[in-house]
């Protein structure tokens, strides 16, 4: 809100070509926000099929509860996402506008109010004032074009500093597909004015129970393996859409070697966005890779990795620039996975910090400490008990995360 | 370390009375510090029985390893405690530290190593310099005296900014009994510089298998429900000692009537130490009460609290003088517990805020936001789903946090 790009961010927005079957429109509907775009509708070809992925909260959104259900269907005709308003926590008049909502685009498009899928982020607990939205929705539809992808990832931004988007290409069984994605968050996540929100598109044809299966594998080792600051938003959702209107040999099961392509080129997309995500983390001044092996399964080593990229000590310790690694030692015992205190080594920037459950011998601080003044940060863990490895990814706590979060909304 | 007092610090330390068995004394070994004490040796009248809670890390810390094995035992004569090295990550040299520390204070007491029980509480990752807290011992044996209270919570102290001790008196069955407990703690945890150590002494007589059911107890609504930060160091300890020198009926189980008083007066004196502890969190401006009401049990009651507690945007709204009742809408959701979204109510300084799932009619933020000015903030929550109940403590994230724990090693 302050202006500020974060230091992390890309140095630009990248090209994203045009994926067929897919347009895109914004439009400034004044939900919250004054002289910006807040709200995006994305048309989707007949025969789309769509994949999501929804937040554990137990408190989750109207928009989020509404997804859940329609999924089930697994076919989409439009996407209509809001910043500036969640609605969140605004009982039975948060479920009417999401139904108004559908029904609205439903008529709009000519489809069933099940293939509409809705997104809203911003401030919870205020009703959202749906007929501002519906009523842009003519002109959304009027603006619609294959190519309003920073606009979109523009339209839905709330704290973050930059827009986030990323295309890949990949091939399928001899055709060529295409991916892209937007997405949007920056505190992990402040429902005030944050939530993590992704929407990747592509022209590949999938069946939904394929599609929801690539998600799922995608999601595990990027957005599920990221944290800005442990705080879990009642809104987050990532859709994954296919047109199917790319023209490849069909594909019925989401083993198949044929999709290896794709599914690298998916991955490629959720993992860029989910540091880009992380990049514009509240505050952020460092990004931290962490990297944990030799735990007892992959999941474990997830956890501990999440646990340390979730310790404030770890990650003020990041901050200033202090090569702390008995924080990590603590972070590590703190994760409840199984770990040996006595085969435990430590990697700080590639350097080797401790081994065997110890400092090593004659440790020379002076190097990690250069590491550790750097924008980019690589801690390394072995825990010494198995081959579970998992990476991780998340940003320092400084100042400007008290700033932001103590002092925007007085 | 900057000699700032937490500003919800308690007066005074309190007038100590002795208790029967018990003797203390301290010394400066220069372990780590200069010019103030860091090592505390307490003397057991024979016969004392002993229970203890330790921290839940897998990667725990030499000298609770050592207690948790002596305690099998159930007797203790002594307690060795130092303060500016923890004696954690260490490996063997760690092991050996604590089987050679224990050896000469049983030794010098006359008892079996197993009767004495360790506590180190400071740096991590460098050798424990055992043979300076060796040599003090003579001269602690020659300084053991009834009063060392407070001299005793002041030798332990690391980031803590002041020293922490209670104390109750309770009837036992037509006698008097006293309890007293000193503590140190500002981080929950810093591995550096902190840890949470506590230790309660009784004259009561009581067979190690009740007093370990009676500490079990205290500690799950007391030390148990308290955050600061989340982190969870590798050398939390608490140890309870019973001298048995007071005459009183004897007692044979824990569920005994009789034990009445005394419960009420452990508990309290419990709870005192570790509110103490968090109104010396690092950083902490304002002491933060959270009752949750309405959970599935109480384990899920407390686990919401504490969910609430950790939340880094809930603390640092409360930093901010915030009324943010969405952030706590969202720390509920993400504790994993069962709430009802629709029946959700919250109360803010005894102010409802919201109600059924969304803000009460016609809510005025003024009086909420006077009681969030204050020093003492009460959230109070019911998540409509059963009868649990649960309170945690906590304090607000602060610029202080990030200054001590980013800044003060480099």
């Amino acid at each position: 809100m302050t202006g500020k790009i974060s230091p992390l961010a890309p140095e630009a927005f990248p090209e994203m070509p045009a994926v067929a079957g897919v347009r895109l429109s914004t439009a400034a509907c004044g939900i919250r926000y004054r002289d910006r775009s807040d709200a995006c509708l994305v048309e989707l070809a007949e025969g789309s099929s769509v994949a999501g992925v929804f937040t554990r909260s137990r408190t989750a959104s109207a928009p989020v509860e509404w997804c859940r259900r329609a999924l089930s269907g697994g076919r989409a005709r439009a996407v209509l996402i809001n910043s500036g308003n969640a609605n969140a926590f605004t009982g039975a008049a948060g479920v009417a506008a999401v139904e108004r909502s559908a029904k609205a685009v439903a008529e709009l498009v000519g489809c069933r109010p099940r293939e509409v899928f809705l997104a809203s982020t911003g401030v919870i607990g205020e009703p959202l004032p749906d007929e501002r939205l519906r009523s842009a929705l003519r002109s959304l539809q009027q603006g619609l074009s294959p190519q309003a992808w920073q606009d979109a990832a523009e339209a839905i931004m709330t704290t973050d500093t930059y827009p986030k988007g990323t295309t890949r290409r990949a091939d399928l069984g001899g055709a060529t597909v295409t991916i892209n994605g937007i997405a949007k968050g920056s505190g992990m996540i402040a429902p005030d004015m944050a939530t993590m929100l992704a929407f990747v598109f592509t022209d590949a044809c999938l069946p939904p129970g394929v599609l929801q299966q690539l998600l799922t594998a995608a999601v595990r080792d990027s957005f599920n393996a990221i944290t800005v600051d442990s705080d879990t938003s009642t809104s987050d959702t990532v859709l994954l859409c296919a047109t199917g209107v790319a023209r490849h040999p069909k594909v019925a099961v989401a083993d198949e070697p044929r999709l290896r392509g794709l599914r690298a080129a998916l991955d490629e997309v959720m993992v860029d966005l989910a540091q880009q995500v992380v990049r514009d983390g509240e505050g952020a001044e460092k990004f931290v890779t962490i990297n944990v092996s030799g735990a007892a399964s992959r999941a474990a080593a997830r956890r501990i990795g999440l646990a340390i990229g979730n310790s404030p000590l770890v990650k003020t310790a990041v901050a200033g620039g202090d090569a702390n690694w008995g924080r990590i030692v603590m972070a590590v015992g703190k994760a409840g996975e199984k770990a040996d205190r006595d085969r435990l080594s430590i990697r700080i920037g590639g350097i080797e910090v401790a081994r065997d459950g110890m400092v090593v011998p004659g440790y020379d601080e002076a190097p990690v400490a250069r590491h550790m003044q750097g924008r980019e940060i690589e801690l390394a863990v072995d825990v010494g008990v198995g081959r579970g490895r998992a990476t991780v990814w998340t940003c320092d706590l400084t100042h400007g995360y008290i700033d932001i979060n103590a002092d925007y909304r007085s």
